[in-house]
């Protein structure tokens, strides 16, 4: 980790910028496999898992029998885990969604908003090194919150031909029938346009590669809305004299795991707290299965000693990072000062995989920047507010002659006479 | 208007399309524009406004005294109109920031959101014909509720290089005092990389033309957020046999006038009433200044007939409409069939030009079928739900366990070891 002394405001610009992920080149392919996916439908999507996935398939769904089975093969520890997470994301997720009052804005002119569940929706959940079940709780449970009708869950198979049975059983808990062998951007393509045995869906969530991402950048300009913009994970942590630096070392190398493209950041007011967490890095590194993809992410990573905790928050809020750790005794006095950030993780005891796994709180959350304008994953994100207004026949009467005026003054007589003839009818 | 008799479910995909209106062809004088101005900055701004507004500029901010002076080049009667506007739309929108409670998901594990505003906004607002303040309100009262710090204003000059009064002394109103002279690509490309004039911002929003649209699809790619995706205003009118042809036909004719590509619809299981209708809209449409383009757009435009309300229903939820008006003595029946649009009008009184203008709701919504996935604009739009945890000493060993167990099933040690080393402290 490369350690800053200070640096004055002028270069801090440079210092929170992201390393260029920009995947222009794949544009080609991508779009390629969008094409047949469209074309092709079903028989494409075959073809991209024995090209892709190396696994020969005779069908894309997972049938209801396999996803029952599943709960037998998943450990009794790991089901209790589960369940463990999946009342605690419950719980907080469930508060999420609200009834809003009717607002009288005038005598006779009743103005609300209603929520209701995107009908349809797509999770992609990414194959690779290891199932992320956690994704199926984190995206399924908020869908289930807001009473999504139709929910599709897209996983790429393994050589097998099979689904992990963690990511099956977690689907299950959360009440998901309609799970496809199919990754990549395919799977996207599919979900957009919809195939034979895939149904197309109007929003689709989750993480994934390049590959992934490309496409759901591309699909969201033909009609498909997507969860956010994404880019690799990210941590801040802030960190005063009353951190515990072995905790702050075994956070920050649980970020640095993640990929090689992790970004890890720590700020302190004190370079001697930044020296005891690097030192407690290289010591719990030594015992890290994923220590090499860790030490790569750490290589690109920055420590930097501020004169202040305030310059460090902020150069927090410039940086804008999807996670962000308060590595203090004290984290609460901190709150206020925090203006940009995905998941704030409060105290020595909050650690980033509390909410990447457990607490409550959703873990797909904006990454590169975009905690600047976009909020995280919640049920918020499965549901559109409709605007509905009840206006009587004394209320067009209250609020009418203004209608009219501003529709003169904008030279839109059509609306003005929209008014007038209902004014008239009195 | 095409009428169409009950037409089978198997047509209503295509019934329910909207002409395309791709702009593909856009895409490289779009992106010269924006290539020009984040080399070139403010000389390229001055440059596209003798360009494409025909105007001579000295300056491209418009200054405070020019801002204020707006205010007596306005009517009183508009004055007090917009007053009253403003006052609905503000009652309205108040009530969306809410602090949301404190769960606490197990003893000791405690998580929340806190709305925080985007700090720095841009308010595309076109020109053209006619002055949209109103648009200046609907953008600007939900940041000002907020509390974004900054927010920026871009609309084309007029040919003296002088904008509106009424959109001066709209935003002067909001508060706003960042003003600028600039339309088009341009303007969205100045607001998404900053010049020496212009602030760079975090969000975008506003409707506008095909290269402002074709723009903030470009720019929402290199990391600057956007409201929604944008098209053609709609309009859906359910009419059952309580309803008024006379107001019925109004409200089309307001939509109608809004553009040759303006989408109307009319729904009823009464041919009667269709008939009716368009006997009335044939009367009045002799009146409307811009019948030109409100014949133009009805001639695109579909009546179609259902056996049953019910199926009008189904029909408008495939449609996904940006307004749709109930047409009804009884409207309120049937709100629990509302499953896609963006803003809905119950009964006779409630007229869309109300929403457009005064009633308190937004008018900047989804078009395009987008009402399936998207909201309109709320104070949501302005801010980011930021997620906080706190956990305890006590709260990690009630949740320690089971993060133990699922990072160590997704093969991630170093997330396991995040909470083992604090676990072990104790």
């Amino acid at each position: 980790m490369k350690i800053y002394n200070n640096p004055p405001p002028s270069e801090w610009a440079s210092l929170t910028k992201r390393p260029l992920t920009n995947h222009d080149d794949l544009v080609d392919s991508v779009n390629t496999i969008i094409k047949d996916v469209k074309l092709n439908g079903d028989d494409a999507l075959i073809k991209y898992a024995k090209k892709y996935d190396d696994a020969e398939l005779d069908s894309l769904a997972v049938s209801t029998n396999v996803i029952e089975a599943a709960a037998d093969k998943v450990s009794r520890e790991l089901k209790q885990a589960i369940q463990l997470a999946y009342n605690n994301i419950t719980k907080f997720h469930s508060t999420q969604l609200v009834d809003e009052e009717i607002i009288e804005t005038m005598p006779g002119v009743k103005c609300w908003r209603k929520s209701v569940a995107i009908q349809k929706v797509g999770l992609y959940i990414p194959g690779g090194s290891a199932p992320l079940f956690s994704t199926v709780l984190m995206l399924g449970i908020p869908a289930l919150i807001a009473g999504c009708s139709e929910i599709v869950l897209c996983t790429p198979p393994n050589k097998k031909g099979l689904i992990d049975s963690s990511i099956l059983y977690a689907a299950n808990l959360v009440g998901i029938k309609k799970i496809y062998k199919v990754g990549g951007a395919q799977a996207i393509a599919a979900m957009t346009f919809g195939t034979t045995t895939i149904p197309a869906v109007y929003k689709i969530f989750g993480p994934g590669n390049q590959y992934v991402t490309k496409a759901k950048e591309i699909l969201q300009l033909q009609g498909v809305a997507i969860d956010m913009p994404a880019g690799p994970s990210e941590l801040l942590v802030v960190a005063d004299t009353s951190c515990n630096p072995k905790f702050v070392a075994a956070d920050l190398l649980s970020q640095a795991e993640h990929g090689v493209d992790s970004q890890v950041i720590l700020l302190s007011d004190s370079a001697e707290v930044i020296n005891s967490c690097l030192s407690e890095i290289d010591i719990q590194i030594q015992y890290l299965p994923r220590q090499s993809i860790a030490l790569e992410a750490l290589r690109q990573s920055k420590s930097i000693v501020f004169d202040t905790i305030n310059d460090a928050f902020n150069f927090s809020n410039i940086y804008a990072p999807e996670h962000l750790i308060i590595a203090s005794a004290n984290a609460s006095i901190y709150v206020d000062k925090i203006i940009n950030a995905g998941s704030v993780f409060l105290g020595n005891y909050s650690c980033e995989s509390a909410g990447d796994y457990a607490s409550g709180t959703n873990h797909t959350l904006p990454t590169n920047g975009n905690a600047k304008s976009y909020s995280g994953v919640s049920v918020d994100s499965f549901v559109k507010k409709i605007t509905f207004q009840e206006i009587t026949d004394k209320g067009i009467m209250n609020i009418g002659r203004a209608i009219e005026v501003m529709a003169e003054a904008e030279g839109l007589m059509g609306h003005k006479n929209a008014v007038t003839i209902r004014l008239n009818e009195k």
